[in-house]
């Protein structure tokens, strides 16, 4: 199965250039001065890029999955926080009690939990895998990356299965929206290291301060950062992946790739997200435009890997939380994009003269 | 009756600073890294600040309520669309097919109408008032401002009236969350010359393209703005909202205090609701700190009323619509900062370990 990962992955369509062009006639239309919705007409046409039509389905049954998964340069002093806290979160996600899960609430979006690799055992969860929480774990958590090679190539793989399983579970289960979440103590810095490999650029560029790290611990995330990506230089996509990412970060990878060949939009949230729609693009070509990018996170790489992605985040209010939470918050805004397509009145429906 | 608005006004209660200091240190136990969720986070102590209670309540019934009225400088050259346009749109309300609709029905929020001064009879309407459309017509549109006063001190003070009785009924009604809206073919142009007055600043700097016009056009409601600026140099808040303002602006403002001093959040919209937000905060000094800007219009003096008034709006989505679109928007976000205080797992309750 090495080095197989190109053909797992599912064809993923292009964009449909005339649901675009519905979409534009269709925005002219309705009973407003051309333009003034601004990005919500955009977001619109996107959609029905993504879904092929125009009025596009409006995402009525919208799931955030968050691939949870442990990593080695975690212990490396990368961080404040005590390993066994990525368990601990995927139980208080399973309970439904931190903020991904009052937000996803908050848009009527379900949650599912998938540990694709915590390294430790989750207090309180399920013996088998249940409709909210999936045993997946392709081992318990990586290798320090400031070592050595983070997982391999068949682990890599493996995690990009599993994401692609559950993106094609929650899909004919009637998921109509599919959110990037995730949730692992040291990810940021794979993330950065990814970010900075697939975009050519430097550790300094890249590398942030996570949910609050020291002076210190900056300097020495930094330099590991760089050190991967010298590391990464001149591997393939899935080499990379496996030599300097996470396993959460190939689930999501899959995930997002699966979604987009299930014609659905994919969320993306903070920068753990986007170095797997990195990869994923990396992957599988085309996939990046299938998705939205939910918020701006103040992680410096997420801009970068913004840009590169060629997206634009609807939601920038300083979050830096992860979980999934700034890709949630969007939910609604897409939903808005979608119903203005499918609702709003014609200036002849309506009986509005215009300009 | 004419220049008693002072009197007429209710108190508002000042923000609660223990409200505030409660949710900060509710904030701080959550399980989050300290100023993860951003701005949510801030806008979370707000909601307390208002209510003046921690967790605040989650808004469940918000309101957003469409005041509608005509400006005589609409025959002045200063917008393409025809006059009879207001009175078409309301009908457009009324029948739930406008933009404010369907962005409304999709956060779950109701849409009141307002008429407060339509010129034009409003095609099907109902002969009497209803839950959701009210009939306070003041007078059929203002005069042309930019020939004279665009109404008196007592229309004026009749038109703030309304808005503080909307807002008192609403609240009665169970209204826990009151969004600004607005329709008024013309009415970039008073809400220009009200936030240049207001702020001291020039035509040119408050006057944008409202919903789309040419060069000429500018100029010429760059020129009706500086001169209404100057006529309503030394009048007082009201007078100056008679002279060179508008009814539904005038009603906005009643519905503002009204709102701030029920103690629910009041979110503004784009640049008619700022400028009737400034006139409500140049009425009643500290109504200002009860509203949440909803989002960033890109008329110029909505940013410059937004710096006025000290607010940072959440949604930034390039929209020049107006009718309470971009407001209603923002509403899934505040319900998502009160979600947050109320419903998150501290570190203790979730068994979470801290940095």
């Amino acid at each position: 199965l090495v080095g197989q990962a190109d053909h797992m992955l599912p064809t993923v369509a292009p964009l449909s250039q005339s649901a675009i062009e519905a979409a534009r006639e269709r925005q002219s239309r309705l009973t407003k001065p051309p333009g003034a919705l601004g990005r919500l007409e955009l977001l619109g046409e996107t959609l029905c890029a993504i879904a092929g039509v125009c009025p596009p389905p409006i995402p009525r049954h919208p799931v955030v999955a968050v691939f949870a998964a442990d990593h080695g340069v975690a212990l490396a002093g990368v961080t404040p926080w005590p390993q066994e806290v990525t368990a601990q979160m995927v139980a208080n996600f399973i309970a439904g009690g931190a903020a991904v899960n009052v937000l996803a609430r908050g848009v009527g979006a379900d949650v599912i939990v998938v540990d694709v690799g915590v390294a430790n055992e989750i207090p309180g969860a399920p013996a088998e895998s249940t409709a909210s929480f999936r045993r997946h774990r392709v081992r318990a958590g990586t290798a320090d990356l400031s070592c050595g090679p983070a997982m391999t190539v068949y682990e890599a793989e493996a995690a990009i299965a599993v994401g692609l399983d559950v993106a094609r579970d929650l899909i004919s289960g009637g998921a109509d929206l599919l959110a990037t979440g995730e949730m692992g103590i040291g990810n940021t810095t794979p993330s950065a290291a990814l970010i900075a490999s697939i975009t050519g650029r430097t550790g300094a560029d890249c590398t942030g301060r996570g949910t609050g790290i020291d002076d210190a611990t900056l300097a020495r995330k930094t330099e590991i950062v760089d050190a991967a990506v010298t590391r990464a230089a001149g591997l393939n996509a899935t080499e990379r992946l496996a030599d300097i990412g996470g396993l959460e970060i190939a689930a999501l990878a899959g995930f997002i790739i699966g979604g987009a060949a299930g014609r659905v939009p994919v969320v993306l949230d903070g920068v753990i997200t986007l170095a797997a729609a990195l990869v994923a693009e990396s992957l599988r070509p085309g996939v990046a435009a299938h998705c939205i990018a939910g918020h701006r996170s103040t992680e410096p790489a997420a801009t970068i890997a913004l840009d590169a992605l060629g997206l634009v985040p609807l939601v920038d209010l300083g979050l830096r939380l992860g979980e999934g939470s700034g890709g949630v918050l969007a939910i609604p805004l897409i939903q808005a994009a979608a119903g203005v397509l499918t609702n709003m009145a014609t200036f002849d429906d309506a009986g509005v003269s215009e300009a």
